[in-house]
């Protein structure tokens, strides 16, 4: 501690209790266990690789920090720990057009990226729900998904290349900046969703793809979460790849009818939103407007570009709309596509019969639910720990996983090995000690020690 | 060696003097330096188990191989060396076309796959021009490439999850069924690529995507290769994305016209063939063909399919073509697709510098170029090593890399630190003697040790 402050220029480093506080749990819902013992704003790479090489030498816990906006206790910090914060290393390094990539500073808002990357007729894809809050450096991390990963892929699908001080300070570059590339094994993919365990990622070389020429946008009511999902199913047996598919169950939309004085909740049980995008968007809407008519209660295409904004921003809505009754736990299994109405059915009878409130949505393209458990109170109880329990074997019994998107942290660690198995948790264990030997890289996420 | 053909039943294993010539070395044109000791035909995954413990056990070196169709050395084996064929591996185990996706053995013919999802409507979108010989297990081993990379991504991109024999014979699952996935590390990726350096694929779950619905094809001719280049260029910043995107420079076109009887050639120094597909494939041509006019002779749509399979089979043709004319020298570079004309105009000078033939052609979608050296006589000459040295340079200088899809093998070993430098490659080290601590798998392949 001493060394690390007397190193580091002033005003980068804190430890104001109100500031230890502020950086000691996430948005997961965790409440914090203590505090940590100073937080780092890293302004340059140097600043990183400097608490790394003492935190090396001294065996002190590094919990490496972007906007703690995750969902999963992965960017949580306990007494002794020092955070080390890349939020200030925020540029954008280069921006190129031709190439369709930017290099980016970890701490680079998504949103903003996204932005910068639109003044070319350019658009970074991975559009997490968060993207106004969240920072690319922990969308790397986390590998996080978004509305259109259900035809533009993952954070992961999106990373070319990164730079990345290692756990002794060393600094490793991995990837390229071509589009293509096989020389030496795939590092880059190893970090993304590593979740702050095998490095810290200082920069990132990011591909970039055109803003699609057209969108076109359906909405769709069903009498059951059962028919959408079926006229989901259907939408892929067609060869359909609408870029956004979105399932909201009925009580998504009782709570949003709740809070926003809508009227979903009497149109039907299940709300489909599904929007086409490219030089097809048109026909592609029509074909899968065909396609989903025979289960619906109702289709409706969206008129105009602002109709289909106020559609997007009603599905961003459920969240804040069930956040308005209690506190709530967001899960976040995938299943394969096929058993997505199994899926959404068995979370409603497990919520039942732990008498726990529950609402799912899903990304119906890719198979992905957020079952929202709501409860009062400042703990979790009990039965919605259960039930949550229940929610993860679930997805392993349909042959999914426990998280699609949110990665792991502490949330889930506790099944972490029950999908995994023993052989791959060994290994796991003894890749994560070749890259921090002195386990100072955030010990305790991902399996506990 | 005496333990293994008591343990193994007979027929899966051979020590025939032809069959081991045919497994010294693969489609690279690296002369066979000796032969391996055994070739064992795995039929079931223990097959695989108990060669490796074996091997671990006595530490004796295993090269594992799909079809040998590889063009970078990776399946080259010598005195005293165990060639593990996993070709008899070759069992589509599943095709869910609800979940778009298969289960299948390494053994698998790249194009069997595509044929049997063919049958619901779907296909394995990677198609490196070897389909029709190269196996799975291959393709994954070298993150193989194909034509319809530029929109599909490379075999990467269509690994969901992987079954792997570690060196010392234990059994490995990596992955998912689930289109996303973020708990653990990427064990998939990494083995993706890894040719054949961390483990034995056994099975892999596989990706399916729907057939488009439509193509279209375009076929233009220009005066140079940088006029071509620049068109190419111009369609990506008209924010379109081909599925296929060829450029072949004068050098092939003569090559074809001299072995075919077609007269390309004159219609201009660089031929470029681009074709769209989806719901929007007519829309999107009709944009690129106005895009392309302004830098082309001329600019043709193929009227049917008939014709744009032909169109297909031209430059499918292009190889053979040159082979026609003396051996050739495969190289496999990738640069930013800014720098695509740079890049093809530089090999043609590093030609003419060194005296010798050289036709390149591009996935220019991608910005990976083939610059293909002939020559004449068994062995390489040290003409032709040294303009492949200086491709790989410029390769570098132009922040590009060696290899785009064909691996590093042992063709181009002597270069792999230079691109990777030496933190990395020291961690690529020390991750290979994670997984396999005897070093038996492919030992000498990436880098000599
Ligand atoms: C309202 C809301 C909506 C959300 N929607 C989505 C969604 O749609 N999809 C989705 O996937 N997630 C979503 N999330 C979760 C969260 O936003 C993502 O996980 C996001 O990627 C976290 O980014 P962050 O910068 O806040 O990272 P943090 O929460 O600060 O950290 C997350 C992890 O990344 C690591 N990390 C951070 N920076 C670095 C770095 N530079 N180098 C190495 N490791 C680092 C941390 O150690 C930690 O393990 C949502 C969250 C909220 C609050
Ligand atoms: C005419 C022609 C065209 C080609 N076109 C392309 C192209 O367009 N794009 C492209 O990328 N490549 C191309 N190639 C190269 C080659 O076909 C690919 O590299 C292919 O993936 C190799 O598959 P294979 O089964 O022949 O593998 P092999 O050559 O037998 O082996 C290649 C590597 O994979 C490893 N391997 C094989 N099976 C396994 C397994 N089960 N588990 C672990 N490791 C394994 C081997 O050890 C070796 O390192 C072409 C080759 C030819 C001859």
């Amino acid at each position: 501690m001493a060394a690390l402050t007397a190193a580091l220029p002033g005003g980068r480093w804190s430890t104001e209790p109100s500031v230890l506080a502020a950086h000691a749990t996430d948005r997961s819902g965790l409440p914090a266990q203590g505090a940590p013992a100073v937080v780092v704003f890293a302004e340059e790479v140097d600043d990183v690789r400097l608490v790394l090489r003492l935190a090396h030498a001294h065996r002190t816990p590094v919990v490496v920090r972007g906007a703690g906006t995750g969902l999963a206790g992965a960017a949580t910090a306990t007494g002794g720990e020092i955070v080390l914060s890349t939020a200030r290393l925020n540029r954008i390094l280069e921006l190129s057009a031709p190439d369709q990539l930017a290099v980016v500073q970890p701490g680079v808002i998504t949103a903003e990226l996204d932005s910068a990357a639109a003044e070319h007729g350019l658009r970074y894809a991975p559009d997490p729900a968060s993207v106004a809050i969240s920072t690319i450096g922990g969308n790397i991390a986390t590998n996080a998904g978004g509305l259109r990963c259900a035809k533009y892929g993952v954070t992961r699908d999106s990373v070319l290349g990164l730079d990345v001080v290692l756990a002794d300070g060393s600094l490793l570059r991995t990837g390229r900046r071509t589009v293509k590339g096989v020389a030496g094994y795939d590092l880059t993919g190893l970090f993304v969703g590593s979740e702050g365990t095998l490095g810290v990622v200082v920069a990132a070389t990011l591909r970039l793809r055109p803003v699609p020429r057209s969108t076109a946008t359906l909405s769709a009511h069903f009498a059951t979460v059962a028919d959408a999902a079926a006229a989901s199913s259907a939408l892929t047996a067609a060869g359909l790849q609408p870029a956004v598919a979105e399932l909201l169950d009925g009580a998504n939309l009782e709570a949003i009818d709740a809070a926003q004085g809508t009227a979903l909740r009497e149109r039907g049980a299940a709300w489909l939103l599904v929007q086409t995008d490219g030089t097809g968007a048109e026909a592609e809407a029509a074909l899968a407007e065909d396609v989903l008519t025979p289960f619906a209660r109702s289709v409706r295409r969206a008129s105009d570009v602002a109709e289909a904004e106020r559609l997007l921003e009603v599905r961003r809505l459920a969240l804040p709309s069930l956040e308005r009754r209690g506190r709530v736990l967001i899960e976040d299994i995938a299943v394969p596509r096929s058993l997505l109405a199994e899926a959404v059915d068995e979370i409603a009878a497990i919520g039942r019969r732990h008498d726990v409130r529950v609402a799912t949505m899903a990304h119906a393209g890719d198979g992905n639910l957020h079952p929202i458990f709501g409860y009062d109170g400042p703990e979790v109880p009990d039965a919605v720990t259960r039930a949550a329990d229940e929610v993860f074997r679930l997805a392993l019994r349909l042959g999914g996983t426990l998280t699609g998107e949110h990665g792991v942290g502490l949330l889930k660690r506790q099944w972490l090995g029950d999908e995994l198995g023993e052989e791959s948790l060994a290994l796991h264990r003894r890749l994560r000690t070749l890259f921090d030997p002195g386990g100072v890289l955030n010990p305790g996420k991902l399996w506990s020690d």
